[in-house]
């Protein structure tokens, strides 16, 4: 399990525009107070508005890990990037990158970090040990995303509950299966990455027994619905023992990401995880959905959620326009 | 994916009873052509009945890889068993090996190996590329055996067919997923190793497209009612895209192999896994079950595969005891 020391100084290098930076943007928006500021190569097209520092600059104000949180042209990493994570080394800076390629595997990066015992994540890979899953009940609650899809606002939703729920009083952690919230969180597993016999055991080890009135907010992956990754999703579903289950959904999307399949119908959708959920949670239930309605105006928005909600008798929100208090609410029935 | 090459010589090391040598049985007893002759050390407790050879001996009969087909006292590679690998090597054998501990982690064994150019093969782990699963219709007819648990019959059941539908004159492969498999097969992946962000998309690489005529008998792992392996049954199941499944079953068993949980009913597991099966192929059907009646007496196993066969209007075989005619009969029907 992969675990960060914050706070971060976030690297943006030679982003081609403001979608490659965001990753980092995440981090930003949703953890502020871990970020000191931004390092930006001179031709970077990217910014998150944070201050512009140097390597030195931000140590002596206390970032302690350099976050490359930018996607790169083909995934490679460029001259340029190399010297400057090799400087991060010297001044003592942990690195942890998002990238396909590995820190670990340039030979020199991966020396002077061993050598100055300094730590490289790779937080898209896996490396970690673990157990299979054992499916054995643990205490403490948790509520786990599920989608029609991919990239249907699973980890906004369970951020935005963990904030809400800290707000409240209330015992909260968002736990991350993904790169971008392992960043956000600190720490995590990217579950895809894990090898298959353990995902189920990897999600039991990231959200581990705890307190009775405590909520682990687990982030879901991918769809029990979709032909490249429910395996995936299957094994996060087990693992995760959900006592309360969101159903995650962007109505405007006309097939899964990446593959020629249509999307599932919610009620389809909400049966099959429900299904399998009960298996290591027998109690498991629906206590909400969440849609992203962005595509859709103010009223077609409003319209929808009421028309959901009235099908599934439970609370529907998107959690940028409305909030998620509903889904919050609706926990104190588990 | 692994590719051996035959014929082999069965390595049994110092295994300490007849169970330790199970790997290497299956080869022996599946692929009696493939195998040359065992060679066994002097305190060796196995044998499978070969002519007992050095490994010069074998090579002069044109074995070409040596097959460490049992399981170890810890795991570990005792320094004689070390002596006869590279000394095997020195001759020109490839090696493969079904352990837990990687031949290619062993620093003089690893040197050795690329030295001369042989092939070192750790058929448990999967280091091979894939890509994520397309979901993508593709020619060809497959069979999945899917299961109410880990280890009733899986792969007996589609090598069984395998043998039956050649004997036929059909066109058939029988695809492994997991060490014996591959070792039986001489190729394969041991799916259960794949990261799990390609479990599929490794499963459409190992029963590719094919004639229209023929059929891939793939062997199933695990079960989706197994909470620590749903995730890998979930994506072969996805993979596989097939035409007939088979429901492989042991009806003495009490609870799922190393969890404290129930076994599935035959009908919820048939049901949940043809749900499933449908995302990736909608014409997905059972056309028979296959169960391990070893621990029934003939009068009870008659009766019970009847019961089976009258409860879902299939043909219900124990491969051993029946033979598999009858599932191979109802493929006409796909």
């Amino acid at each position: 399990m992969i675990n960060l020391q914050a706070p971060y100084l976030l690297f943006l290098g030679d982003a081609k525009d403001q979608l490659a930076a965001k990753t980092a943007q995440g981090i930003k928006d949703w953890r502020p107070e871990k970020c000191v500021g931004q390092l930006r190569l001179w031709d970077c097209k990217a910014t998150l508005g944070l201050q512009d520092m140097t390597l030195q600059e931000a140590w002596d104000k206390g970032a302690r890990t350099l976050v490359i949180g930018v996607a790169t042209r083909g995934g490679k990493i460029s001259a340029e990037w190399h010297d400057c994570i090799m400087e991060a080394l010297d001044i003592g800076y942990h690195v942890a990158s998002g990238l396909h390629a590995r820190l670990t595997q340039i030979a020199d990066v991966s020396k002077k970090a061993a050598d100055k015992g300094l730590d490289l994540f790779d937080v898209r890979h896996a490396d970690g040990t673990f157990e299979c899953g054992s499916g054995e009940k643990r205490s403490g609650k948790r509520v786990l995303a599920v989608g029609t899809d991919c990239s249907v606002g699973k980890m906004y939703a369970t951020l935005a509950m963990e904030c809400a729920m800290l707000a409240r009083g209330m015992k909260a952690t968002f736990r991350a299966t993904g790169q971008t919230g392992i960043f956000i969180a600190g720490s995590g597993v990217s579950v895809d990455a894990v090898v298959s016999d353990f995902i189920s055991g990897a999600v039991e080890q990231i959200a581990p027994a705890n307190d009775p009135d405590h909520w682990d907010l687990i982030e879901g992956q991918g769809s029990l619905f979709h032909p490249s990754f429910a395996g995936v999703s299957m094994g996060l579903l087990h693992g995760a023992q959900a006592d309360a289950l969101i159903m995650c959904h962007e109505p405007t999307r006309k097939t899964m990401r990446g593959v020629d399949y249509p999307l599932p119908s919610i009620e389809d959708c909400m049966d099959l995880n429900l299904r399998c959920a009960r298996l290591t949670n027998p109690n498991a239930k629906f206590i909400g959905l969440a849609v992203n309605t962005s595509a859709l105006s103010e009223a077609e928005a409003t319209t929808y959620l009421q028309e959901l909600s009235d099908q599934f008798g439970l609370p529907a929100v998107d959690p940028v326009r409305t909030g998620v208090d509903a889904l919050v609410d609706a926990l104190a029935s588990c």
